[in-house]
């Protein structure tokens, strides 16, 4: 599986990147990109004969992992026959990419705007938005991530919007329920569940509820924490809009697709539809870039006899429909989601709170399916980080040495802030789920030493 | 080349179209969007057997013609080995398109930081320049399109905008050169060019130098009518930026990779290289979605030890970039950008003129390689367009019948508002051309039929 190393193809790479590629959310000179030769299944390795675990899925995308030959093969073809053609035509591939995903999606999501990824996808969801419902404000959560663009930065409750926000003209932010760390003085679930949900109709009374276009909410926000919203949560967000005449967006760019251990996040939560849902990633596992918006009958309408405007070359691009066909019929063929809800319940929810109760670092395991984060801390009774939020340099060595021996281990693991996310592919096996949980045993013990 | 009709086929891929797939720029109810059965070079074909000559190149990206076998082959042989990967890595793919881009660009814009499409590329460079100056405003001129997104559609001269213009904080709009309907009541063109220049530098003296941070431009406007810029405009433009530490930004998602008959539109303006340069759509052909910002030395200094505020999943894909490499092999190898430059010097330019001589809808004739428009009118002395600016329904029917006239003689048309635009694959061959311009011949007639 992982070819003969190849140090000089391996520098040359890594030359010409440094001479000419740009990097996302870096500091050009500080960072030095490893060179990644070949990718399968769950694994990538380097020119030097690395081999890694890849326990983030790329950035949570890779949800059937890389190289599936039923989808490489489904690109190759469509490829051979039509590899790009305008949005304004009907095309094959993207109909049936189409129709595969509004099956798929709940309620009445049956109307497919195709986008390029993630951002563009909760651009479009937000204007649609406001001109359904002519009101100007979009409320998003603080610890949240939409995208990379402007609109969609400026609803990202992270600091990766702080360089960007111009004060954020349109966007209110709120706070989502956290009964870890929670700022509502809630001793349960329950009693965070309603006081975030009074926060929330108090936010939009203040507001004027007349002027608020949409909600927007990661169904389970990602990045941020992967923090399941307690029941009756997000039922309660679906009243409040419905209440006030608010557009209800979910977000379910990284947690859709089977991430959960089921097709979308919001399946976990009976009854509850939003009006629009956007999705990326885990539609083609990232193959080729695609991204969407799946939208309500209600919003549809609004823009049946005037148009919706807004639009972009490659919408429904016939290349990263394809991959999403193939990309779906394979998680079905497969039981890759039934495969994620398994493997996540007996096998990785339970080695982790095996690791938690043996390291101290460990705060809090939260998650479900593909979809783990471990809250690592200093002192389990105040809950204390193990590096203060937003940290650099000296300041985030704890975590920095976290992640080196994880990869001297053979993990390859995703940190954010104070937190490792168990984010595998939902093709994992069972015994590459226990190689990775015994590699993280290894690196929590270096978080170990850190806990006062 | 064409395959047997299947009319049952295209009937069943419309109505999962119908059923699924939200449009760009529609009104979902009103449109009938033509089944696309299979493409090849300049042409493409409906389930019914009807075969087009594509004057459109899709909406002007297929540069290199639809399926070319060499860059199907390379997506093939990419998706074979490694098709995705996350972008904090280097990738042999990624690192070979940055270095052919690099060394195609004018000046030191020699970095490359990769989107997925034009949109996402304008969004990071106003970023970029805004962080860069520490300024808020840019300046965009009316008469251009800079892409859907919501940063990117504020910035769009075009009635596009409008329905997501909230007031624009942050951009200020200006007026380009453009003789053939001055509004600076030039004679000709150096007078338009010194008029226009002055008027930009009016416009940025009275909105406080210190508050803009960049001036972006299409090099030549494309969608919005194909201008190019007197000579000494971009010199000129380039100087006020100068003058007062503006960043200048040329749009080349359009006009680049070939379009215009060199490499990049700018090429044509000797010594005018911008700080950062947007691309997208040619860079590829669009045979997967790929965008980018080519950065200046110094742009890049000011992210060189200051994180970059700004990414995205998708950039730098292995499979779009391999599909950029393989392009630009195949048009540096087959002679691709001097096809566009000679076929249209020789053969649609001259036959465009013929055209305007003999047709007196044909109010003005303008372009360079394979970027044409033809501006229609219902009188050449007035210059009354064909159709009022942004017409639809019943005023809009003179251009409708142009078009539909068009598409009986074989011939898919680019048509906004009262213009045609001629904008093939830059493949195109001297047969191709000449068949275009005849099927033009015959449509124009039905133009002509609504001249005063």
């Amino acid at each position: 599986m992982t070819p003969q190393p190849n140090p000089q193809l391996g520098a040359a790479v890594k030359a010409a990147d440094r001479a000419h590629v740009f990097h996302s959310w870096s500091a050009q000179e500080l960072i030095d990109p490893p060179a990644v030769a070949g990718a399968e299944g769950s694994y990538f390795w380097d020119y030097d004969g690395n081999r890694y675990l890849d326990f983030t899925s790329g950035l949570v995308f890779t949800n059937i992992g890389y190289q599936h030959p039923k989808v490489v093969a489904a690109i190759q073809a469509q490829a051979a026959t039509m590899t790009t053609f305008a949005p304004a035509f009907a095309v094959e591939a993207r109909s049936e990419a189409a129709r595969l995903i509004a099956e798929r999606t709940p309620g009445d999501l049956d109307k497919i705007f195709f986008t390029n990824a993630g951002a563009d996808a909760v651009e479009h969801a937000v204007r649609m938005a406001r001109l359904h419902t002519g009101r100007t404000k979009v409320l998003s959560a603080y610890r949240s991530y939409h995208g990379g663009t402007q609109q969609a930065i400026n609803l990202t409750g992270d600091p990766r919007r702080w360089a960007s926000d111009s004060g954020s003209a349109g966007v209110v932010r709120f706070w989502a329920p956290f009964l870890y760390r929670s700022r509502f003085y809630a001793e349960n679930e329950r009693q965070e569940c309603e006081r975030a949900l009074q926060h929330l109709e108090d936010t939009i009374v203040f507001e004027g509820p007349q002027t608020v276009a949409a909600i927007i909410l990661e169904t389970i926000p990602g990045t941020a924490g992967i923090m399941t919203p307690p029941p009756g949560y997000l039922a309660g967000v679906r009243e409040i809009c419905d209440r006030y005449g608010i557009v209800f967006i979910l977000d379910e760019v990284m947690a859709g697709f089977g991430r959960t251990g089921k097709w979308f996040a919001v399946d976990h939560f009976e009854g509850v539809v939003p009006d629009l849902m956007t999705f990326a990633k885990g539609v083609n596992s990232g193959y080729v870039p695609l991204g969407g918006v799946a939208i309500s009958g209600a919003v549809a309408e609004t823009f049946a006899r005037r148009p919706y405007p807004g639009g972009l070359t490659y919408s429904g691009h016939p290349l990263a429909c394809a991959a999403a066909v193939a990309t779906i019929n394979v998680m079905e063929d497969e039981g890759v989601v039934e495969n994620a809800a398994r493997l996540g319940a007996d096998v990785i929810g339970p080695g982790l709170a095996d690791l938690a109760e043996r390291h101290p670092s460990v705060g809090e395991v939260r998650g479900l399916g593909m979809f783990w984060a471990l809250e690592l801390v200093r002192n389990r009774e105040t809950r204390e980080p193990l590096v203060p939020y937003n940290a650099t340099g000296e300041a985030n060595a704890p975590m920095a040495a976290f992640g080196a021996a994880a990869k001297k281990h053979g993990l390859w693991p995703f940190i954010n802030m104070n937190r490792t996310h168990v984010v595998p592919p939902c093709t994992l096996t069972e015994a590459e789920a226990k190689e990775g949980l015994a590699a993280l045993d290894a690196a929590l013990t270096e978080a170990d030493a850190h806990v006062a």
